[in-house]
This record gives C-alpha cells, structure tokens and sequence, in this order.
C-alpha cells in the first residue's frame, strides 16, 4: 500500500476551518502528501450546492478527492477515515505498522481522543446549533436516528454497511441500532430492516450478543 | 502482524452487557479468536475496584488482556481501539488490508456509524446521567474538558499522546485542544501546556492551520 504519490495529482481536499478539516490538512502535511485546499463557505452554503453534493451527498465536509496511479478516483468524507487513508498512503508515519502492540497503544490513544473528548464536543456545537434548552437527551438522540437511516442508502446498495461483506461498519451500526430501535421507523426503511434481521441471525452476533447476557 | 491465536491463551474481555462491550465480543467472534468473558456488574461497582483500576485507570470497560506468543501482555482499552486491534490479529477479517480504495470505503461507514450515530447517543446518555435540563452544552464542554485533561498524564509519561512519535492520536488530541482552550485550567496541566506549545510550533500544524485560514 506504499504509494508514493509525489508524482500524482494533489489531492483534493475541500472544507473549511473547522476542526474536522484541519485534523486532515495537518495529516497531509506530516505524511508530505501534496494537496489543494478548495476552501468552502460554510454560512454560504457551499456545501450544499449540487456541485459538492455530487461529491458528499450529506453536504458535508471534509471530503478528498484523490486519484491514484491507475487512474481511479476516491471520493471520500468523515475526517477520520480521511486520516486512516492518509496513513495507509504512508505507512509508518502516522501509526505504527509492524509493532502490533505500539500500534494498539497509540489507537487507544487516538480514540480516547476521538470518542471521549471530540465526541461531548461535537454533541455540544450540535446541541447549540439547534438551540437546545429541555429535552437534551431526546434531541441527541433523535440526531442518532437520523444520521442512522442515512445507512438505508448504503444497504440499498449493498448486503452490508462497508460493501458485499460484513465488516467493522456493520458491527459499529448495529449496536447502536440496537439501541435506538424502538425510536427508528422501520416500515421506512426496508433496507435496514433486511440487514438488521440478517445480522440477528449471524453466528458472531447471537454468540457475541450471549457473551454479556444481552437478549 | 497476522498471529494465529488458537493456540494461545485466550483473550481476557472484561466487560458488560454495553454497545461499547458488545461490539467487542461481536468482533472475537467474527474473527474466530479465543476469548474468556470476564462479566463485570457494572452497579455494583466493579469497574471502580482496585483490580479492575489496575487495568484501566479510568475504571471504564470494556478492557482485554491479551498475550503475545512472546509472552508481552497486552493491556487495552477504548472499544474501537480494540476492534482495530482485533483487525491486526486477523488481516481480511473485518477489514480489507490490501484493496486501500475499498478500505478507506469501510472505514468511512464505520466513521459514520462511529461519529455520526454512536457519538450523540453516547452524549444523550451522558445527559441523562447527570440529568441535565437546561445548559446541556456546557455541560457536554466540561464533560470534553475533563476527559481532555486525562491527557496531562500520557503527556508526563511521554512526549506525545501516543507515545515518543507524533501520530494520529495527537492530531485527533490538538484540534480539540484549540476549540476547548478557554475552558482548560493550563497551571495545573503542565505537560500538555508544553504539548500544546510544541505542536504549536511544529510545521505540519502550522501550514495544516494555515491550509484553512485558521490563526
């Protein structure tokens, strides 16, 4: 996966100055990777005009774009799978490869980062964006069902979350689902349900599942 | 880094009946690894007592214990921290180690699911944990803030979040620094005051804040 990509075309990166986006610029900085920054306005709504959804259809940012030696484009969003991708592009700089036990030490690290600090942080600026007084809680939690049938499209698509196969995405949203089922309204939502109903049923889940008493 | 573990002790999983628990028992099971579940009663304390302490300071779960065939223990917490471990010991499984395009794909779903569902739920939680009315968002900060200044002990420990090398974990550590730097009671968190300032002066933060007009 050492792809030297000095001699390739910059990548992409559109954003703006949000932590988000500087988390990825930083990363290309330190990996050396050449890129071009195409600054969005946010308050304009940059990025929710057609030409930036055809590339985030969430309307977010950041999201890259960068092509590799074969001539393939990767459209990608979410900061942080940006940055694993920075680090698959150069490897060893910015995570350990072969040292397994270095390698887990600085990911508890970087997600204690990302999910116990970032995490409140976002939920926050979220909360403050829709004026939130009462009922916190609820409106958290109703952010969590609607950025959860977001995956609707995505198993429309596909068997699973990440693709054709089961993979750490799909173990990541069904716990949640799992969680937040009863607020989720799943007549919507065929897609999700075929998944849902299938993951029950797999070995791994019913066994993991048992494996705390949960039923 | 693909150990074959059947052979090995098993994988201590110290933990309850919690998403973040469960994604991890899913995961041994998927990836066919050994484990023993070591249940703990997380009302009546148990994550809070000396022994469990010993294995993670925060008295949070879930955290394994795992032996290498070299016989170095490995100590771990951070759920996610976990699942890419468990991805180490079984290359393919859970995670596509040489298709870096589909790859970053999974990674982005898993991110979704992660920080765009799990995250707020988890605040939601925490809301109601300490039965926030109103203020909910300062509450949120503080809660970011106190979980932020845990750093101050990695950093006496080390140079960086991770260890002696830069890495992702101090970039996912910085940008959230600068956004709750008002917040911070710097006198007594000498280590991540020198930290922060050395961060400060390195060039990849500097043109990487620069890339967004960030000052």
């Amino acid at each position: 996966m050492n792809l030297k990509r000095s001699d390739l075309t910059p990548i992409e990166l559109y954003g703006a100055n949000t932590g988000n986006c500087l988390r990825v610029s930083i990363a290309l900085e330190e990996a050396g990777i050449p890129y071009i920054v195409k600054l969005m306005d946010l308050r304009r709504g940059d990025q929710h005009r057609p030409e930036h959804l055809a590339r985030n259809p969430m309307g977010r940012v950041p999201t890259i774009v960068s092509q590799d030696r074969d001539g393939q484009t990767l459209v990608l969003s979410q900061s942080n799978a940006i940055l694993f991708y920075i680090c698959d592009l150069t490897p060893g700089v910015l995570l350990p490869v072969d040292d397994i036990i270095g390698r887990a030490r600085v990911l508890e690290r970087f997600f204690f980062a990302l999910t116990d600090v970032i995490g409140p942080s976002h939920s926050a600026f979220a909360l403050r964006q829709i004026n939130a007084g009462d009922s916190s809680a609820e409106r958290l939690d109703r952010r969590s069902v609607e950025a959860l049938t977001r995956a609707e499209a995505f198993l429309k698509e596909a068997r699973f979350i990440g693709g054709e196969d089961f993979t750490l995405a799909d173990i990541a949203a069904f716990t949640i689902t799992i969680a937040l089922r009863r607020l989720i309204d799943w007549p919507s939502l065929p897609h999700m349900q075929r998944w849902f109903d299938e993951l029950h049923a797999r070995p791994s889940i019913a066994n993991g599942l048992r494996a705390f008493g949960h039923r």
